[in-house]
């Protein structure tokens, strides 16, 4: 069962989130679309706070527009991370094995479908292939590192 | 003691490089800097391999190219993985715990140190510490899913 937790201060306080869709595929696609979303929209709203907070002065149109920004960055990187973990729990379930190849196709496939989904150019989808499964194994090596 | 493993081709045959720094801070940022190093120079040639299948000739000048874009890819990465492992190595010796927020953290730090060594911008490199730290958050997330 997906569980997100979201921090609203960096300790507390904390809220919840439990989601099951009866599906364990479905189950790490909704939790990586959960919380990479909100890990996107949080940096959507840092990056403005920010640029708020260097301009000195706050309005209504600030407002609406960082929230349609979080709305929209959270969708995406929320659809990115739920068709990659997706992706990569099939690959596991199809090879039957655990290693940085499940990643590395996981980000390939990725890559290509949201690039395919995103535009019509067909070079640019191998290479946004080949660049998603270059990120993908490169966080898989970062993750046995640390 | 760092073991960086380059795969030639998906199965055989393999390169075992071991480098010894005498000290687990060096070893860890060395061990980043050639594995995420490898997987750049590998992204970059698969990139160019593709441009010249697709065009169906090739000549000295590509080959001269793809290697100096693979070296140069691999330098970048390699150093801002470098970085962010040492980083996250650092926060979890100061912290003295292991979480995502090691992971924020070193993204961070590794967003705005990188960003401050390319550019001059003080903005940008406030934004790319942001973007650092979401970055290292999300992955770290997606870690514990899969």
């Amino acid at each position: 069962m997906p569980r997100s937790r979201f921090a609203g201060s960096l300790s507390t306080p904390c809220v919840d989130v439990a989601i099951d869709m009866g599906n364990p595929l479905l189950n790490l696609t909704v939790d990586g679309f959960l919380k990479i979303g909100a890990v996107a929209a949080t940096r959507a709203a840092a990056e403005d706070v920010f640029h708020i907070v260097k301009k000195g002065s706050i309005s209504k149109n600030n407002c609406e527009h960082t929230l349609k920004k979080m709305c929209k960055e959270g969708a995406y990187w929320g659809t990115v991370a739920g068709v990659y973990v997706g992706l990569e729990y099939g690959m596991e379930r199809v090879r039957g094995t655990r290693d940085w190849k499940n990643a590395m196709m996981g980000g390939v496939l990725t890559g290509a479908l949201v690039s395919a989904a995103s535009n019509n150019n067909k070079d640019k989808v191998v290479i946004d292939a080949i660049t998603g499964g270059a990120i993908a194994t490169a966080a898989e090596f970062i993750r046995y590192l640390t």
